[in-house]
Formats: C-alpha cells, sequence, structure tokens
C-alpha cells in the first residue's frame, strides 16, 4: 500500500474500504482510544500478518465514559500516534470526530445483555453500550474483514464477540493476547499516570495472578480461596486498593463455584488514582 | 440472473450476497413478513429497477410481537409468496428461520430512542426493538446497497431511516409510496381477516385521511381540528374503533401545534378484531 493514509471524513473511510475490498482484497481493522502502546501496535502487526490491508482508528470514545469519569484528562499523542501506526504498518489511519460520529441527532444504541452487567458493567452501568454502539459504528465505517482486540479489556472482548454473532456480522473477531511490560504489568494507556512508587506496587496485579495460577496447578479449585490468596498479594501494597478480584466462568464471566477445567480471573484494582485491569486464564 | 435462488442458511445468503458485491453488480433488498400483497410486490420491482440483483426475505419476526399479538395467527403462505417473488423479479428469496435468526444465547438489542415511543410504540414498548434488530441483522445476512420500505408502515420506515444514519451503514433506504386497493384502502396482510362488513367499513381510514387532506388545503392549519374531522368519520362506521389519529412532525413524529409547510396524518384503527394503520402527508 505504500505511505499511510490520514481519514478524517466517515464517509471517505467508507468508501475507501468498499473500494479495498472489491479490489478482492482482505482488510484487518484495530479500533482504538489512542495514547498508543506496544499493545496496541502487536494488535496491528497482528492485523497485518492475517490481511493485506490494515485500518486503525483512534476514537476517545465519549459514551463510554460516565460524567465522572476521565473523558477529558484521557491521554492524547495524535503525533506519536501517527508515527507509530505508520512504523507497525498500518495501511489508514483514521481519525473521526465526535461531532461527526455522534451528531445531535444520535438516537441509536446497541445493548448486550447479561455479559454486560458483570464486572467493568457492575459499578459503570452505560459503559458497555458505549462500547458496542461505536464498535458497531466503526465496522460499518471500516467493513473490515476481521478486527484484532487485546485480551487485556477481556470483558470487553467477550462483549463483542457475543454482538458479532448475535447481530450476524461478517467479521472474524482476532483476540490477541495481552502484552506486557518486562515486569509483567500488562500495558495500559493509563500506565503513564503511574508514579514511580504506584508504579512498582501496580505489579501486584500480575503477582496476584501468577499466583492464583500456581495454586490451581496444585489443584485449588475453589474460586474463594483463589481469590482470597489473590487479594492477600494486592493488600500488601499499601497504595492499592482492589475493587474487584474474581475468578468466573471464562464465555459468560458469570461466578463459578468451582474450577473444572479453566477460568479466568479478572481483577480491578486502584492504585493511587489510577484504576488498572487485568486477567488471565486459569487452568488446571 | 436466471432462476430464483431460494436461501434458509444465514451463512449461505451471507457468502451469496458477499459474491454478488464482489462481481461489481449493486445489490437491492426488501425485507417482508411473507403473505405477500401487491405492496410488497411494488416493493421488489422498484428494487429491481434501481439494481441488478433483488434479495427478498420473509421472516415472521418474533420479537416485534408482544406475548399477547398475533404472532402464531400472522398469516404464512410460502408457496404462494415463493410464486410472487419471482413473478417480481426476486433473484434470490430468504427464508431464514427462527432457530437461526434467535439462538439461545441471544442477548443483543438494537434500540432506537425517541421516536420508537410514539403512536405505534406507545401501546407496544419493545415493538420496534424487535424490529430495528431484526432488520440490521437482515442487512448485514444480505448486505446490500440498498433497501426498499412501504410508507404504509410510516413510522418503521422513519425509525430504520435513523438507526441507518446513527450506526453508519452504508446503504440507501428508499421510501416507497402506500399502494392501495381501488376505494383506497392500504394494502395490508391483515386485510385478509376482514368480513366483508369490516372491508367495507375499513375504508374509514382512507376518507378519514383524505378529509384532512382537503381541510388543509383549504387553509386549517390547526392538528387538533383535522384530527377531530378524521375521528368523526371513523365513529360513524360501527365496527371501527380508533386506537389513535394524529398529526405529527413528519420525521420527528413529535406532535405539532400547527401545520406549517407539512404534516404526517397517522391512524391505528380496529375493525372487528383486525389493527389496520394507515397514514398519509398534510401539505398546504
Amino acid at each position: 500500500m505504500g505511505l499511510m493514509q490520514v481519514i478524517v471524513e466517515l464517509k471517505e473511510m467508507q468508501s475507501r474500504s468498499e473500494a479495498i475490498r472489491l479490489q478482492g482484497k482482505r482488510l484487518g481493522c484495530v479500533p482504538t482510544m489512542g495514547a498508543l502502546h506496544e499493545g496496541h501496535l502487536e494488535l496491528m502487526r497482528e492485523a497485518k500478518r492475517r490481511t493485506g490491508v490494515v485500518a486503525a482508528s483512534v476514537f476517545v470514545n465519549p459514551t463510554q465514559f460516565a460524567p465522572a469519569e476521565d473523558l477529558a484528562n484521557y491521554p492524547r499523542d495524535r503525533e506519536g500516534d501517527l508515527k507509530k501506526m505508520e512504523s507497525a504498518g498500518v495501511d489508514i489511519a483514521f481519525f473521526p470526530t465526535a461531532e461527526a460520529m455522534y451528531p445531535k441527532e444520535a438516537r441509536t444504541w446497541v445493548t448486550v445483555e447479561e455479559i454486560t452487567q458483570e464486572l467493568e458493567g457492575a459499578s459503570r452501568p452505560t459503559h458497555f453500550r458505549g462500547v458496542t454502539t461505536v464498535v458497531l459504528k466503526l465496522f460499518h465505517l471500516m467493513k473490515p474483514h476481521l478486527a484484532v482486540f487485546g485480551q487485556k479489556d477481556y470483558q470487553q472482548l467477550k462483549v463483542i464477540e457475543r454482538m458479532v454473532k448475535n447481530l450476524d456480522l461478517d467479521i472474524e473477531i482476532v483476540p490477541h493476547p495481552t502484552v506486557r511490560e518486562p515486569d509483567g504489568l500488562a500495558m495500559s494507556s493509563r500506565n503513564r499516570y503511574l508514579n514511580p512508587e504506584e508504579r512498582k506496587q501496580a505489579t501486584a496485579l500480575i503477582r496476584a495472578i501468577k499466583k492464583a495460577q500456581e495454586l490451581v496447578k496444585q489443584g485449588e479449585c475453589d474460586p474463594k480461596k483463589l481469590v482470597d490468596e489473590a487479594k492477600k498479594i494486592i493488600s500488601k501494597e499499601p497504595l492499592a486498593k482492589a475493587d474487584y478480584v474474581e475468578v468466573r466462568d471464562p464465555e459468560t464471566l458469570k461466578p463459578i463455584r468451582r474450577i473444572e477445567k479453566s477460568a479466568r480471573m479478572l481483577l480491578a484494582v486502584r492504585v493511587g488514582k489510577t484504576r488498572l485491569i487485568d486477567n488471565a486464564e486459569l487452568i488446571r
């Protein structure tokens, strides 16, 4: 494809994607909120490996933030993002505006029931409605054959998979393993908010997960015991406070009584003022 | 295209549509609930005139019926429908099953706010959620460049237009004028339920509309007076009972105080046990 193309207009993105499809090429997409890090770039490289052409979007989606949340302060770095996208082999960088994505007459929502009420949805009742609505809009604009999503936002991935299946979208959802710092911290645009002491204590999330994985390997099948051990590790860090630590069914994200074959541990932890999430599979 | 193809499987419909698009052909679609009449066939012919290839679906969508409504008794005539579709130049007849459209794990809904709460939505709170969800699914399966909808279901048309715009679907929505019997009764699959006396009295709907149109032409701008005159005509028919008679803004369907340039009159009337709807523009 040569040089990366930057598109802002919705209709231009849509006709570009249609033209690529009509050429018989396969198109991959990676929706992001920008402030890109190595985790995002891995998703873009994965999309590139699987298709010929990659479109990646940067859009800080207002409808997935609650009024009290950090929309205004969410990190933005357009110039940095553009350089990183180009280095990752992105062909089309899509930067829609909030005014174009949500004009005054916007009244349509896509909602996925049940799975969106758990975990992140329990404390943020309209969060996933914002996510599914914007992702569906981006799919209609970018018209991809496949889309790559990181497992760091595991619940989001599962919600999107459900939406795609229920609405019969002809798009393959490719999950990508969480990309981590050398000490195991899951990469996140919010990590930049951590001061050096917070950054150190933030490794409690992956340490808690690793402890649970180890206990499951040793035969522990009781979610409650795993959660207790994980919480112990987090509570040892004075700047860390657990929002939730859960062991859930990996597909429905509902509570389970016992780990049969596998389960998912999911955590949300505040470290100072920064809220971090992480998750991993627990396999017997 | 030659002989009409009949498709039941969702994935087959989707790959057929994708193949047609990749051939550079334009594809029109007409979603229906079957029990086809001349009104439906006009939509199919209109789609055919505007594109090379037409796919029409027949699916009695359970999610747009309330539990007490006539889902089980809704007319079904597969053999008759197939013959009519072929005669109208349909290339692909799509007959998905309810089990395939709504598997057990279906949890995703598309909702359009505000406009869906008026008129038909006031007494049927989940009706339009069922309509928008199934139409979006059918769009994802049939992948049309354009879709033709009749103005007889005017609110449905406006809801779908809003959904298409808000979700950035790359599909042109083509409204088609209501097709009428020689005496003016709007064609409807439910007309077959009318006995001869009801059928006669059912013309009260179009007579009420014509009266309002005439009064507006004569300078009447007060919606209330138009509604009163229309209701008088309906109340003269002993078997007819108005559910609602309204004059509304033609885009938002909200109440208006005065007709400026144009407005929409919309009616729902029970004739015997059969509920009929109709609507028309009022122009000064």
